[in-house]
């Protein structure tokens, strides 16, 4: 019996954490075969050049996305994990000679359906307005359906994808007052990406932790866009990021005020019977908070709820690892819906902890 | 001529991080001499031993307090650095004999005026209330006068002299709401101190993060007993610690609203003016945010103010080494008034980064 | 079509790092079903509150060993992750109650076929000598054919495996200087396991390294017995281990002096030819040196060989994740074998890095 | 009565981390006063943007070298703390002009007496040959007189002084045989300085360990020339470093062979006695082994010997902090005796431990 042809996917940006970890994972995808690798400044090189962990296994060379010819280059699926703002123009690109090629895209390009949105906090029209009509926010938990349907997906940020899986169901419940929402986040290094940047070196980061982008990281459009439609009323939370000296992992204490009469206790009860069959999201027991460890290398996300002193109050905590359910893993997931696999396949490694 | 006589120091509890931190402070201290060292599980060992960064120093030997006498025992000042709850019967049995003796004790058992509060949070009676009575609370900043006078300091706790030294000005100066404080704090891990426990093993808080002590965390007596003296009323705030693979610092991310019509600015000026003279404590400017390792191995406090961007809305941060301005750091610093030497002696070092 | 049915396996000792590891691997494993996990101090409690991560899966309850009835445990395969010492008594008891069981024994109680050298490394003489000579070493590079006929296995300790796999192929081909050969090896903190000691705090751990152990790490013996095999002449090895600030990882750096005429290139030939189809260890390009972070949660083995600039002296490095290839991913490996399973059943997963 | 006039400063490269280290230690000298400092890439800038540790203090503002006249500079002593290479112009340069001033220079720069030597391994003609040879070689241990007397002092390399500081007392008193010498060393990151390089990422150097530049790393040219000029004799002496997941700290665990008849006990002996009146070598008692945590922010250096179980070799370990005393420490050690100050003068920090 012959074996099913396997889907063939490309990943734009393959020396980037983002490309390597959608490596890792795809290797492992039974139903996959990795065709295509690019980086524009590694062109020529092999992936175990770029990455050493890889040097077992047979691996495309890395090419440079403008030698590509996408007409001929037999991809069903496309990855692209490049940098934002430059994203917009290749999958243009892309998908005008290629149209039936599917994209995930790990950029912040196609997140914010409001060109204007758009515009205002990224500093510059977008280049590709008709196909940010079309994307679908990848946010599986909640538009698992349109993804299904999507050619185009915008994976969501790190950051977002933590604060939306522990805040939407409360907000759409109306469990919450969302005028009193204040998210207090803390991410590991590779959240940055893979640039050289005297801040990201090793002396800078270990041994101490600070906040920054306080009062206008670009996060907050798409935690706006989204906490807003799931409240059906504007909403503008309170979000301030922390750099831990840790690689990966973010941890969300989100406070929040329970509307008249809740309390911890009904917020638990709501996230556990939202999540009680997804795969990839975990409500702990009430007064249990989660640890970005214990989901590290994998796809999961845990949530706890806890009383706070102040009546009526609750601290909730989530946690994943921002290059797996925060960026790769939630990308292949959404390349599950988009090509027909189950949604879990390739997705069921156990957190590495310690 | 003959060098002036040296104070004599004794420090109990001197095999533990606090104990570490004040022999390494007071060796480097032009007007005392530590005289006497205890350890109780390591007596009749050299403090080499226990910390081998002292070798190069001669030291006396560690001991047992069983084994004292300390109508004998000829010392000036002790600093106490021993578990809370043990401390409280030392200490009375210490000012019985030697009531000539000054105590900076590092501990939680002198902390809270109230010996009912104090019952609550410790879940026992409170040993030596008269002495209780006499204890000024050693947050230098708030109380410089009456510790000069003090023969019994209480020093403060280190999540505690962090958001109160952020906190006490705003309150005292009616300009942010009691009701809406948020403070979520992130700690080093030589805050446990060194007992041996499988939640400090290296592999268990290296590379994540997580929250603890949810709701319950006992420095939030001090916290409250602090604020509502300095806003003339109850505060109740919220309050999360954090653990964070780092071994010193403590950062407070504060979400306060002001009051009407106030912002950040005018949160930041009321900071600035009320620090422009401490040694200890320096007001970044506007919107930029501390980093602990920037005051890491120094008696330093950073403090900053940014805008939130929902109006009205403020975020402070405020870092601190909690073995330095949180513990020992704070405990010279008390030491230096109550024994009449400049107030920042011994307390000069810069902070080491990276 | 009924699933074929799994063999059912044991893990004593789940409450390590080691049993922990088992734990993760042995749930993907399609072969295999977790049917008992035993955990003396932790009896009676669920898997989850031991080891967080495995939240999400269902998992038999922790049990004492004492508790058990051998005779109708019903399991296959048992792995003993438990202390030194106490396994052979635990092991001598299981297989007099219930022979057929198979067993990979993680602990070293079983690794030195001489009586004797066990009694003078480990100070007591052995419990259970006619199992030792039963016992097979668990090393499956170079015992794989034993191994599927055994029934008790020793699995090699985590610095032996390291060192081995980069020294016995050149001992056998008598390639480099027995009396020559110095291992400077590195080790991160989950090889010391997760008791509680002072020694393995993390402030005592981070930022720093140190050698331990030095001139008489039980190790030595393993290594010892293995090297003069290969060589046919006793191999006394220096040896000196490391602690590094990360949770995984060994890496050895190996000093060899190449027989006359011979130099780096004769000796990566050998190992390269050695291991050309080895899944789990993998020779790096001439002059290439192994980081652990690129095999960490991997069962793969990075091997490299450079020249010294002293003439015909090379540097050997070798690299594993202690956790998986130095203990529970070889345990698996030897299960493999030992139960007829393909030999990288079960551990297929790339690297985490970063 | 007047305060004594300070001697003037000047350091090159302030922006570095070794230019952050000499202000740290500088700005606690009581004989000197800080009056230049230059960072060509932030010339304009205040220390504080560059290093917020410094806040507090008042410093300098940064300058560009170009801009410099160094004829009415009236500084006393410039430390240089910029990239090799570069170095030798800009010293050339400011001797001409300036031929009073004392410099202190922490590049490789001038440390190699052999100019021919130098043009092999730096792959250039040295551009100040005559400096070259005035330039006194600053190992404090060993060239102590003849600082007291140099205008141009080049500041060892970290790992030269590690390793030497163990290694010359040896070599000079015969008792190794000087071609059985393996070191192998390990450092912290900073030894890199704090140019953005992809390899210095935290998420790169975290959680693992490798050796780099294996067979021809540039600090062996320095350890040619001093351990042959010790030992009257060609020495070759194999090097290794390596990367630790640490900021700060070198630790060299030599491998040596006592000569004939000899052993651990006399290599101890001799160390012993060559360091007893040293203020910053400390010999730890036989047997004990140093940690480079425990030297972390001081100018000290701990050697350990180790009997090895191979008859008549012995192991020693050397620690350092490779910013102090493998780098700034020393170089302020060196300014001291040039100036005249006591050697020890703004070197008394005790290590930073925990």
């Amino acid at each position: 019996m012959p074996e099913p042809t396997k889907a063939k996917i490309g990943v734009l940006g393959a020396s980037g954490y983002t490309g390597a970890e959608l490596v890792r994972l795809l290797l492992r995808h039974a139903g996959v075969e990795i065709a295509l690798l690019t980086a524009d400044r590694r062109a020529g090189q092999e992936m175990r050049e770029v990455f050493p962990q890889f040097a077992p296994f047979g691996l495309p060379k890395l090419r440079s996305i403008e030698g590509l010819d996408w007409a001929r280059a037999q991809v069903d699926l496309v990855f692209c994990a490049l940098p934002h703002g430059t994203t917009q123009q290749v999958i243009r690109d892309l998908l005008a000679k290629a149209p039936a090629v599917k994209v995930v895209d790990l950029s912040a390009d196609f997140r914010l359906a409001d060109i204007a949105a758009y515009a205002r906090w990224y500093g510059h029209a977008h280049q590709a307005s008709e196909l940010q009509r079309e994307a679908v926010y990848g946010l599986v938990e909640v538009y698992r359906e349109r993804i299904k349907a999507a050619r185009l997906v915008a994976n969501p940020g790190c950051y977002t994808t933590c604060a939306q899986l522990a805040l939407i169901p409360l907000l759409k419940a109306k469990a919450i007052d969302p005028e009193a929402i204040v998210i207090d986040a803390k991410s590991g290094t590779t959240g940055a990406g893979r640039a050289a940047k005297e801040e990201q070196l090793f002396a800078e980061v270990s041994e101490g932790i600070h906040a920054y982008g306080v009062g206008h990281h670009r996060h907050m459009a798409e935690l706006d866009q989204e906490f807003s439609l799931a409240a059906g009323r504007e909403v503008v939370a309170s979000f301030t990021p922390h750099l831990v000296p840790m690689s990966r992992g973010i941890l969300s204490t989100i406070y929040v005020r329970a509307h008249a009469g809740g309390g911890a206790e009904d917020l638990h009860a709501i996230l556990s019977k939202c999540y009680a069959n997804e795969p990839f999201v975990h409500v702990l027991p009430p007064g249990i908070m989660p640890q970005t460890r214990h989901v590290r290398g994998s796809n999961m996300t845990f949530i706890g709820v806890a009383k706070d002193r102040v009546a009526g109050h609750a601290i909730i905590g989530a946690a994943l690892d921002n290059l797996v359910k925060g960026a790769s893993g939630q990308a292949v997931q959404n390349m599950n819906l988009m090509l027909g696999f189950p949604e879990a396949m390739g997705l069921e490694q156990v957190a590495l902890f310690p």
